[in-house]
């Protein structure tokens, strides 16, 4: 019931726990489940006052049947999760809408975030619900598209002449400054309660099993760890069985910092120098949580890869003209991915695959001619 | 069972008619809303066979209360039917969705279409999935997203200099001369019943009951009289009585063909010269569906008001920095018209409202900028 951000030893990130025994007792699935939207899991997420579970309509996304590159391939189960539906077009309304919530019952008005882009659109749209001030620190190269929809959704956009970290660097000078509450991947614990929530659709959209392999696309990779945690809790509550889905890291060649660490076999990564892609939510040189998706994915006996720009391209044409999903080159990259562990006989034509499209390719307008 | 185009006679639009009594029987109103999606309303609409309807995701689209405005207004009952989370962030995904699928579930491999912009994409989208070709022709001036979601969908697009009657005629003409299905609003009968989807959603979110007012955003106008049609259908399976919500038309003051007859008590609409807005969707000079569109405010005791880019602009910042909803021009229209009717005291701030948010505002980059 307090106002939460990193371990105040050990500088680490915090994650939420519940009284899973409490909630076994109380509901089975169907009853969990009932309802539409991010909220119906309200029980297994950190706001208590049903008055601050602001919504704009996020989650339950559609899972779409990959049928014709799957038929291409020899694959008869791929998905994939198509996260663009959800307000701003992107993955990042989960974490968001739940942060803003929790905060806002906690007392907090005014909110500040470094982004990519995409994060700072959820921000400014949750906050604009919750009638709270945002700042948003965004990279002046970022996509015109996420500029314009934080400033017309009322935030204060600030452009940053450099990468997400510089970025973060400025955010939390003016959180410090200022008291406003810094919603950064992992600063505080409530973003990851509302990804999770990804994997509480998925259990139940595969009727409380799980699929075989996820294929992530990760920059700060709230997601993935959120997905991991859900599986958890999934399992605590006796709704699951311990397997686990393996867990796909997919980066840019450009910035590949989880990768480089995950084949170096190390715990942690190491800032990437020259991190490059026009994935803007994938150019992220080091990403806070780095041990908790390096432990996700080897406890998962996942694997991690990189794809180029290039790759991302015919993988955004394949999605759109083959399966009509107009996906962010992000998404795009977990196709790309899943080519590759194809060649490489990584995945069995017979596994349950899920790829992950975070946002829509709307908001990438030029970026399918750029360099 | 035969592909339809419009009456051979009267050159007028054919809807779709269904044995109600057959329904009534079978279904009760919760058994027919299980699931999620557009197509948990199979029943009532025109694809046969399971394998032929295709998906992107599209309907369940959220109903967000209207707080702050609602508040400033003195109304405590104002929603938004937000159509952006729709696949390729717009309404037309209903239409377009249902049409390809029966107009394929029939035989049809190629498809033609004239478009302001989204319903380019929509046909685009839902061609891919349906392993179908598609030519679009749309007027040069149209958002750039709707451009490149057209190329990367894979279709084939041709820029039109003129306006969308314009590339109505081109379409037309390429339809007759290679054979390909033209899916022109109201050219065919399956799109609208698509757009129906609306109002069955309207009526289950309102518990079977009906808002009192519901104000569109009409170009074509295929979701107001897909809505109309919805309601006389639910009347006729006795699952909703004979009470209406007051059907409010909005359109540009640059291109208000429909409020000019609706003024003037004529039965047709005429074609509107000189036809600007920068709402792209609004931009239709002579709606092909006249007719049934003026029945439909008139039977509702609806009315229909124009107001000007500046509004839709003062609108759109309203809805985005009050209420959290990045709106389309056109969706922003609706807020500007219920400014009107607020202030002329044609609503009673006791009614249940729902303004339409045809898309998403990420579709029209630079539109708040623009002269």
């Amino acid at each position: 019931d307090q106002l939460q951000t990193i371990c105040g030893e050990c500088k680490s990130p915090l994650v939420a726990r519940y009284d899973l025994k409490k909630i076994q007792k109380k509901y089975s699935p169907s009853q969990l489940c009932e309802g539409r939207g991010l909220w119906r899991w309200a029980p297994l997420l950190p706001v208590r006052d049903a008055a601050y579970r602001f919504t704009l309509g996020e989650g339950d996304t559609p899972l779409l049947k990959v049928e014709s590159i799957g038929r291409e391939l020899g694959f008869q189960h791929i998905y994939v999760k198509d996260e663009s539906s959800n307000p701003t077009g992107s993955f990042k309304a989960r974490g968001l809408g739940v942060a803003v919530s929790r905060a806002v019952e906690l007392g907090v008005h005014n909110f500040v975030i470094p982004t990519a882009g995409n994060a700072g659109g959820a921000l400014a749209a949750y906050a604009a619900r919750a009638h709270c001030r945002a700042d948003v620190y965004m990279p002046a190269d970022a996509p015109a598209s996420n500029k314009q929809e934080v400033q017309t959704l009322g935030a204060n956009l600030h452009l940053v002449n450099g990468l997400i970290n510089d970025a973060a660097r400025l955010a939390a000078e003016d959180g410090k400054k200022n008291g406003y509450f810094d919603v950064s991947t992992f600063k505080e614990p409530y973003r990851l309660e509302g990804k999770k929530t990804m994997g509480l659709e998925l259990a139940e959209e595969f009727n409380w099993s799980l699929p075989d392999v996820i294929i992530y696309p990760t920059g700060g990779g709230t997601g993935l760890v959120g997905m991991w945690k859900a599986f958890e809790e999934l399992e605590a509550l006796g709704w699951i069985g311990p397997s686990r889905p393996r867990m796909v890291v997919v980066q840019a060649d450009g910035c590949a910092p989880v990768v480089k660490a995950f084949e170096e076999g190390k715990e942690r990564a190491e800032l990437w120098s020259d991190a490059h892609t026009g994935a803007a939510g994938l150019r992220v040189p080091f990403p806070f949580a780095d041990r908790l998706i390096l432990r996700a994915v080897r406890q998962s006996r996942g694997t991690a890869l990189s794809v180029s720009d290039d790759e991302m391209r015919t993988a955004q044409v394949d999605l759109a003209g083959k399966e009509g999903i107009f996906a962010a080159p992000e998404g795009a990259a977990t196709l790309a991915a899943l080519y590759k562990l194809f060649s490489n006989g990584w995945i069995d034509p017979k596994e349950r695959v899920v790829l992950f499209n975070t946002g829509s390719g709307l908001k990438y307008l030029g970026w399918g001619n750029a360099g």
